[in-house]
């Protein structure tokens, strides 16, 4: 494969000579500063032949140089031998970074080029900077990638649909409204946006562009008045158009946001998000206020849409914990086939995958009522493999056959029109170690610490991280990766802003817990060659008590799957934590029951027996 | 008392009117940004009668109003009764913060006054910037108390001593050679400060101008070849102009700080802290700058000496355990005494308050070797008293007599010249209620929690806040202060940047904890009209362990006074929390053991027996 990208790069560089571009940066990202980005923007890994979900390519007349983190070091490394490109270990000691690697390869009378849609407005201001410190000039109206990639796939376009009030809880004229007032607050009576699940949630659409993610292509400009919603003429039904008519929605082609935004005329200040559009739509909103000759200018906020949607209101928080609990008897339906499949003697039992018994699940959840999609690909993990935070078995390729022995970790979530979950159980197949059993009950009791904490309101997931990282942490142990992340209402299964981690981001404003926020509580402990354990448990905010001292929330948690008893060792439990396992246990049971077959009713009475 | 304020008040406005200054605002602040201010600068206090620590005096023609913090409330609503000035609730509802206020009250053409001595960098740009928006204009060069306060204190002046090396562990010119680099990191030739600790530090004096405080006032110039010192003739001693000599230290007289940076000859830039040098010097060194014609520009920084200061060397460390050791065992004696004091019948015991004792226990103190100073005024609160966090018992005025019953609560420290200390036990003087037992408990709990935590290189106080809070939160409980502050080296009780406390102040960047910094653990519970609790134990940052999951460090407690065993209730201890508590009187017996004599070894004995 490796000559393949060789040539691609060769080719590459004659469109890079021919457009006067002497360093060439392809992201990994779409349009719209996406996680998961449609197959059309997959250039990087076009001409890398690198398939991981992070990374940047520059290519120069003489290097070409592929940047990616830790989770994929072992894997880029393979996947780039022989094409030429060099692997830059992001964050490794003597690695210059992309800023750095630019700064010393760039000098007076270059040209950096990108396409400039891929890359968000704050990244693209600060190559901007770069740019200029060295004198050299900045190209960003071409995707190189065009002329070299013939077989490319089409941009996707699916027809959008709309979400009734019954599922979003709020109709758009509402969501609106609570736009506008963060508009006028900001002394803005325009609004731009590219972020696709902020514009989904705003206009209670869904789409169907990107895998797991129920989002269509789209940007729009709100003013007072109107919403003009940019968008391909193949996703817009007739239903959409009706729509649209009632809600003063303007329908305008996808590909004539950057003019309109030239053209428009701006009567003040337009209010946006710098993680929320691209460098170049904020160039074209730029270069349209500097005509408007009103002095609107650009405010830059954090996005209001992001901000509202994280906290989900009454309806959805109804429907969401109606989702988990059907969701969650569907993943102890496959708990329940997959360790009494590996009870029975090996002639009888079926020869099971990883990706069988994926399978398996997702075929579990496709058949509840209001099911969409995957959340994502289903991980299914055995033994070592486990121990990859981001593995995912291929049919051919790496795919671990299971045993009656060691643990396997899942995880899982559905799309349904009642919610998106998420959630990861690690399930022992048969004889564990004493390691395992610690190592389990340490991830078990971190999960229920934080499941059981009361906080002050204005607690970020910066103050209470510790108390899932301080049982493993009095260990010796550490997982490489934050603790949690909010999730999306039938939308993306990792929604910001809240999230729950101990290391603090310069210049990033923590957003506090507020009731009806949801997020994943989800420690680990994973041990190269070894094993891998997970336990993710989606946990609600709820309103706990107000006194004098303030107003406390505590969490509720959503998913009700039972941990697995047989890998508790107690006595690395205290009388709190057994008391928190207990608990759950108890409300898991409650919940569970009338939703199970008699023969389900008895296995889960046996699993979430007290210890 | 409040016709004298009301008359001084009349007077300062006759001076604005003469200067045309149409609102005054004066600070509770000295020329260098001290937490702790000599008597010259209360010129707060000489307008509104208001004593607090901290406080803001605006007068205009015809309003005078003083904003001041939660902690004050009520001791401002009393002081301030008959004097004209109106109390503004800081933080309250409804009350308008100081910008707010004179954002309102000021138009075109009037003219904001203050001694812009008195106010920092940072603070002073602000106020810029507002005038600037209402197209008003800025006074700073005048104090307009000069012209009405008679019978003002003079300006502190007391020789300077020279701290030796097995003192401070690192001379001068090494921690000079430090901050050159850090200068030159920043592209700098000149560093200014007035911040009077991190002189004190960097070239290894201490004075004597403000209590408790062992400061010398005045300020720095250092570039590339010398160390400017700008501090009052009466200061200077035979030994520091010796040491003056020695070092390539000019000393200058103290007034002439601004003048100089007006004059001095600047080759590049310079770097200065705007938290460390108040809004007159700056425009100085504004001004200064701007003639030099080699384009030298003010690059602001956190201040490297803050930074600096703040992790302990070797020498420091082995110094202040040993002092911690000693001033322990004083504490130890005084709560001996008291204790046993109260046992005794009424006819036979010596009729003690809270001042009373307090005096005890600062001349036990003043028993010690190198001896210098209480580290500030001892807090002795008995019952409600102690549910103030800001009590002060004053002979004659409130001074509660101590009975054999309830709780006393003893907040103090000294200042050696091994190191500066301070503690806080809670003391039970006879028969308690459960409900106090309780409260102590959880008080304990959450002080040994802390001390007990692990945790990864790179955590702030912000991360490990919640270690503490948590078995209060989780009890409907709270303290409305922050838990933990940093401790000079004979310097101030008070010291930045290391801090516990959960909340996260928008542009403030935490302190990551390394080895060798040392930091207070004061949780508490206070029930007003009640009682008050705090368990205060001064903690030393040390290596753990590393691995492959990172560095991992932990606390070891400097502090070794035992915590009251007739307070606990054992049933509010998990196994882990009554390990901790038994482990810690262990270390706190086997370290004091040697320092006392037979009849105080059988009382530690009693005092640290295991739960």
């Amino acid at each position: 494969m490796s000559e393949i990208h060789k040539d691609r790069i060769t080719e590459l560089r004659k469109v890079m000579a021919k457009a006067g571009i002497s360093a060439y940066l392809i992201p990994t990202a779409d349009f719209h500063n996406s996680e998961y980005a449609a197959e059309y923007f997959h250039a990087r890994e076009y001409f890398s032949g690198f398939t991981g979900s992070a990374g940047t390519l520059i290519v120069t007349a003489d290097e070409a140089c592929l940047w990616t983190d830790g989770r994929y070091f072992i894997q880029a490394a393979g996947e780039l031998t022989g094409s030429g490109v060099q692997l830059m270990k992001m964050q490794e000691p003597g690695v210059p970074s992309i800023q750095e690697y630019l700064r010393g390869k760039l000098t007076e009378g270059d040209v950096l080029g990108f396409d400039g849609r891929c890359v968000p407005f704050k990244e693209g201001k600060a190559f901007e900077k770069l740019v200029k410190g060295v004198k050299a000039g900045l190209a960003i109206d071409k995707d190189l990638a065009e002329e070299i990639w013939t077989d490319r796939p089409a941009l996707p376009c699916h027809p959008v649909m709309i979400l009734e009030d019954d599922y979003s809880g709020e109709d758009m004229d509402s969501k609106l409204g609570r736009l506008r007032d963060v508009m006028h607050e900001n002394g803005a009576s325009v609004y731009i946006d590219s972020k696709l699940d902020s514009i989904m949630w705003l206009l209670n659409i869904r789409g169907a562009d990107v895998t797991c993610n129920p989002v269509a292509l789209c940007h729009i400009l709100v003013d007072d008045r109107n919403v003009y919603l940019f968008i391909q003429e193949g996703e817009v039904t007739g239903e959409l158009r009706a729509y649209a008519a009632l809600h003063r929605i303007s329908i305008l082609p996808y590909d004539d946001f950057e003019d309109f935004l030239g053209i428009y005329d701006y009567k003040s200040d337009v209010l946006c998000d710098p993680d929320s559009i691209s460098y170049r739509v904020y160039k074209a909103a730029e270069q349209g206020t500097a005509k408007s000759g009103a002095g609107a200018e650009l405010v830059e906020a954090e996005s209001p849409l992001q901000a509202f949607k994280c906290v989900k209101n009454a309806v959805e928080m109804a429907n969401i914990r109606g989702c988990y609990k059907r969701d969650s008897v569907q993943l102890c339906r496959f708990i329940k086939w997959v360790t009494e499949e590996m009870k029975k003697p090996e002639a009888e039992r079926e020869a099971l995958t990883e990706s069988s018994a994926a399978a398996y699940l997702d075929n579990l959840r496709a058949q509840l009522d209001d099911y969409m999609d995957l959340s994502f690909e289903t991980i299914s993990a055995y033994g070592p493999n486990a121990a990859m935070m981001h593995y995912s078995a291929v049919p051919g390729v790496s795919d671990a056959k299971l045993q009656p022995e060691g643990m396997l970790l899942v995880d899982s979530g559905g799309q349904y029109l009642s919610g998106t979950t998420d959630v990861t159980r690690t399930i022992a197949l048969g004889p564990v170690t004493e390691e395992m059993k610690k190592h389990y009950t340490l991830t078990a009791v971190s999960n229920l610490q934080l499941m059981g904490a009361v906080f002050l309101d204005g607690c970020t997931g910066v103050n209470l991280d510790i108390l899932t990282r301080e049982p493993m942490w009095r260990e010796g142990l550490d997982y490489k990766c934050g603790t949690g992340h909010g999730i999306g209402y039938y939308l993306g299964v990792h929604e910001s802003p809240p999230s729950i981690r101990w290391k603090v981001f310069p210049g990033r404003q923590d957003t506090p817990f507020k009731p009806g926020m949801i997020v994943s509580d989800e420690p680990g402990v994973y041990l190269e060659g070894k094993y891998g354990i997970r336990i993710e448990t989606i946990l609600e905010v709820v309103e706990h008590e107000e006194n004098e001292w303030g107003r406390f929330f505590a969490f509720e948690p959503l998913t009700l799957v039972p941990l697995d008893r047989s890998l508790i060792d107690v006595k690395f439990l205290t009388p709190y934590t057994r008391q928190l396992l207990n608990d759950y246990h108890m409300r898991v049971r409650s919940e569970l029951m009338p939703l199970m077959n008699a023969e389900e009713q008895m296995w889960l009475i046996e699993q979430t027996e007290p210890v």
